[in-house]
């Protein structure tokens, strides 16, 4: 009996403790775990090794995805599904554990069909735009080094009088700036699943600037650049011109995703990691994600992941409410 | 209507962010925010003072507590009780927001039983060891801090071929230094909540330094140097004696206590201070702490709260449970 | 007798503990500090404030300034002058200690020529780029933000066989970029000193992709964008089409200017501030710059740091050749 | 022609990218570099490889030594150490670098009388404590930790109206609890090379305290304890007796040894590597030390280095006398 572990799509702090405790966690059980490398380019490609505790050490402090990772387009074609599973088979691999979204869920659920391969996901984007789990990882490690940037960039506004923009990461989802604006003390949060007034929020600003306030702090998600969302260059020529005070912005990009995870992600992917190996190595037939809701980890269809948009919890909205108006 | 927050026995990170936001959501919802300075002892000297934004302006990155903490002996005595109630009257405070221990909450109970001040505690303590609650705030930055500790020493056992015994805070709790081990790859946890078996670890070592292993990391609870646990001293003579590896200790003591907190203390601070300041401000008339159990807050008795010791999940014992044996 | 301190133009790291140790020495040397806030614009305004310790207490590791910067052009004009002194004298203030670059020293210097206040300036600027000067405030906190940057982006491009192009801080000089380059291991710097050959990197890089590299890191001055330097934006399209790697570019942005001050420019601070006050009280008549060069700390006029333009030490600029070709 | 470098005595951050950048400039340079591994005792055992790109992929930014130290008794004895240069024979290496202190560079100063073998040794220990040059390689990283543990430590102090004692290393030189003291903004400094006055100090603490001080931080260098000054404990008594204020002790161990090298110290690393090598592969026919002066490298003898006591800078220890007294 063999389990592979991979990782896949975007990456993020976590996913290198997720593979050191996959391997550890398999050889407390007896198992052979095998890494797959580059993803699924890499399953098609054959890069697949059996793991030794070597290629793991060490490796918990890291940030990003030791094993790598890709996006595959061939994935979409049997011929090349048909390929990745002679690859499997050659090592007697029938069990794999997936570290992604739910794009890389999808793509092993159609592998899963082809040719019966059993799999976990574990939900891993620092979007955590997953529908029916509370948390996925990485996100934990991005929000605190959104939280340095912000405490850095806020020193140097309180410098000048001035209002900065900080742009987060989250295409789809605004949690990582909602969750930044609510814990770095912001003035404004701009995401797409909260309504704003731009008016009313001028006015509120406007009286604090005149009772002595010295610098405005604004967070938005990446993803008001396509919505029906005020851009990021939009609100600082709102700031400079409406409010009337010196404006600069400071899109974070890909400092998000790396750094030296944080206990929680480290935490949640010990767990993560070592309950989907029990599950593979139960009865399990089928792919499955786990998803951590309430305190506890479940296991769910992927038709139940990919059935609904993620919706953030009402009560983190209805903290910010004061922020978007 | 007035309400006053106040910070008594440890302090920790988390305290500072649930001040400001204390003040904050006070304000916008129309409530006159005061602060008790100094804890317990402040309360019954009359160190009471209005808040202003200015008083909280900037905190939300800084350790500790800026309206600084206290243990009271005189608290016990009902004069001393009864002055503190007066103090309380001249500013028209008649409910409190306390973030203490469960000591904390039973002086505000008695007080409460005397003069009927309503108020909510909320728990915060690196220990983590209140019952009722999966969550006392300050942890994560604790947890954070041990976590760059142990990398660091890790990198200097590896450079030596050396054990590093590191003691963690938690006189009646093994929480951090539990969760430490798990996720900072330990290959040694003693915390009072685990028998561990000296014998079978050693073969465990011994087997693995002659397979080339470089280094051992152990992680040890405060508390063990009391209850029957091997004591750090103990458990370096023994790695030396009987394992055969030099070995150094490091007790990390009050560096885990402070620090800029990290998001995952300034969002529960966030969330526990407005869900408080909500239960006051209804028709709350009694003493309750507020806790995170299956990501829900709830509000439980003091009785409650201290009538069992705080177990860790067994959960997370289990994952240790390869570190012990 | 009396003291003043400001800072002007850019805010760096370094500040704070630079006005801490000016309040503190004052004390100590039994002279009164004055704070003057925002920079020449509350020079002229009068916002001018006797210092007491409660002023200074705990801002070390804060980054910006507490008194606040900024840029001034009524500072050109005579008669804003003229009422800048008025404020002065209205205090008893005759010396001045200012932190910033060349530009806000020419601008004391014609303070110095019509009134006659004497002053030290202390090179401030995280571009480092003031001659006769080996070091300015703040370039060491600087550096420290952008190699955790970098360090993090390069996670996450080795977890993807990517390039990234972080672009660094520096208008018209590459220190920041050259001296990133070197310490955290780039492939490519491209800053306005250092002449680059394209085809020869181009080929060194393909070799080093066939051979296995999985990742490179570009670190590219700001100043590039406007020179005869290839552009960010046109270095990202280099690399995906002529190397043919995915790449991602990393504006750094304002994040370089903030943070808890690093030992080193907090150890700077306290010489360059102590050294400016003994100058100050002693038999010093003009205005004059503090320099550090060859481990010392010296005193320079106005007009030899403004007869050249900053040079980088040529065995930096050597160490980086590899990177260029 | 070959090279070999190693790591001895102590380890200390900014080791790590020392060996890197000695690889890629032994490439450049078209000279093979050689790893020897666990210091002197792995050269007596011949623990000596070829160096490849990927032995030092991705090590700059890990604390400590990846070819790991050692101390060793065996080589002083000159049967082990004619084994050693055997060892080197077998490779074709006549030249070694070696990073550590003054014993180490002693050791190899015998083997060069021995057997002709050339060396440049980099000074590299926290201690700050080699005679001949302005810096030892690590220290920068340790002042930082020692900064974060401190900025720490007060949060918590000013929490309860306390003092805390912080113990850094030092067993010789006061260098890190100087510096520290200076740029963390302590009250009191207690170190071997300056004289206190307990009577004055506690004068001058009561009267701050009774003016509102809220808490005192001391840093005590760890070779106090032996010596004529007063020792941790002690002073933690005579604070909490004498000054009547409660007292908690930190003892900040091998937390200071680790830790990602600061830019500063990946920046002496690169310079002290390369000019090292320089060196060696020009004239050099003998052993000598690299040292930092007055801005400037230079090569000095193993005498020099070890003709005198290191003495520290005449104005650092200025900066620190308001602290003893």
């Amino acid at each position: 009996m063999a389990i592979a572990i991979m990782t896949s799509g975007g990456d993020c702090a976590g996913m290198n403790p997720a593979i050191k405790q996959f391997v550890d966690y398999c050889y407390t059980n007896e198992v052979q775990p095998y890494l797959i490398y580059d993803g699924l380019e890499g399953l098609i490609d054959g890069a697949i090794k059996a793991a030794t505790y070597e290629d793991v050490a060490g490796i918990m402090h890291e940030g990003g995805t030791k094993i790598r990772s890709s996006r595959s387009k061939r994935f979409f074609e049997y011929e090349y599904r048909k390929q990745a599973f002679e690859n499997l088979q050659k090592h007697g691999i029938d069990k794999i554990v997936i570290l992604g979204g739910d794009g890389s869920f999808r793509a092993l659920n159609q592998f899963h069909k082809d040719f019966g391969v059993n799999f976990v996901g574990i939900p891993a984007t620092i979007d955590n735009d997953i529908y029916g789990t509370e948390y996925c990882l990485g996100v934990d490690t991005a929000l605190n080094i959104i939280r340095q940037a912000t405490d850095a960039v806020r020193d140097t506004s309180a410098s000048f009088r001035r209002a900065c923009v900080i742009e987060t990461m989250g295409r789809d989802c605004g949690y990582l700036a909602l969750v930044s604006a609510i814990t770095c003390g912001a003035e404004i949060c701009i995401i797409p699943e909260l309504e704003y007034d731009l008016d009313s929020i001028g006015k509120r600003l406007k009286g604090e600037l005149a009772n002595g306030r010295k610098y405005i702090v604004c967070l938005v998600a990446e993803g008001c650049n396509k919505d029906k969302c005020i851009s990021t260059p939009n609100l600082v020529r709102w700031l400079e011109e409406d409010i009337g005070i010196e404006t600069r912005a400071t899109i974070l990009g890909h400092v998000q995703r790396g750094g030296n995870p944080t206990v929680f992600d480290r935490l949640m992917a010990s767990e993560f990691v070592s309950y989907s190996i029990d599950k593979l190595l139960s009865d399990h037939k089928e792919g499955s994600v786990i998803v951590y809701k309430k305190s506890e980890f479940e296991f769910v269809s992927i038709e139940h992941v990919n059935s609904q948009k993620y919706k953030i919890r009402e009560d983190l909205l209805e903290l910010a409410k004061r922020l978007v108006n």
